[in-house]
């Protein structure tokens, strides 16, 4: 179980088939030769997407369970994990 | 034309698909509402795994395209160019 | 006020006193024309040991002032300020 | 020996000591228990003024050192090198 809700879940569904697309697309790019730096502004834009993705389900999570959790008393295991991802998340 | 060389090329692809299976697998992790926090490291995988197709384009695009504008002395606009492109890499 | 455990505040200061010797040690490196990538190479790690205590003052203020907003009711607004941070963070 | 020219050394100099002073203005905020965000935005804003540091020396060395070498034919091993801390430098 996660805390995102429905029409999050939606806007998350769509970014992401587009991401999946803009993939695609550089597959093509470099299929079809095209100039590097072409691809790489590609690749910088898709991780940007990303990015946006993992800050969207981040915040529904942080606002979702880890409140929840923290509510029940439960916090400090759930914010040591928050941490831990964002950690990874600035890498 | 750009100056990525076919096996780099076959790599890049293999990469790429798989980063499009990855993107998929995060929109059924959704569908299926799995916990925020293993989607999210899915996110940051999916990311490292495209800054590294990113690094190999750059350094086929330096090794290559850029190498070769500057042995022909028109190093300066391809230099500049490759300037914008890594400072928006690191955002 | 903020919630810094004095061992974490003592640790922070001698992370920061180190970072302002490394950012010292790098304008002399500039000074003496030392070579570009091992100047570099000092910014890249001072940026490390900033993202380091970043990430240490976050950890406190989420175990510290989130989780006590949270549990008086008033977690909506310190996360959403949360989140802003975590985005700037990323860039 | 590096390639960075001296107006450049100016603002570099000039950028870096006032990074250093924003390093002490860090310190005495933790001294002075102030707001950890506001510390967080501190530290955000001296890593991004890094980048810009660390961005300038990139841009000199490239347009320097490294396009005298490619046309001494001393290209491979120096863009080897760029690259490792082009890498370095998005973690």
């Amino acid at each position: 179980m996660n805390s995102i809700n429905d029409e999050t879940k939606k806007d998350l569904l769509n970014r992401l088939r587009r991401i999946e697309g803009q993939v695609r697309g550089i597959q093509k790019m470099i299929e079809q030769d095209k100039y590097c730096v072409d691809i790489l502004t590609q690749v910088v834009a898709v991780r940007g997407a990303l990015k946006k993705v993992g800050l969207m389900v981040l915040d529904e999570h942080t606002h979702g369970c880890v409140q929840r959790a923290i509510k029940d008393d439960e916090g400090e295991k759930i914010i040591d994990e928050l941490m831990v991802v964002f950690s990874k998340f600035t890498d």
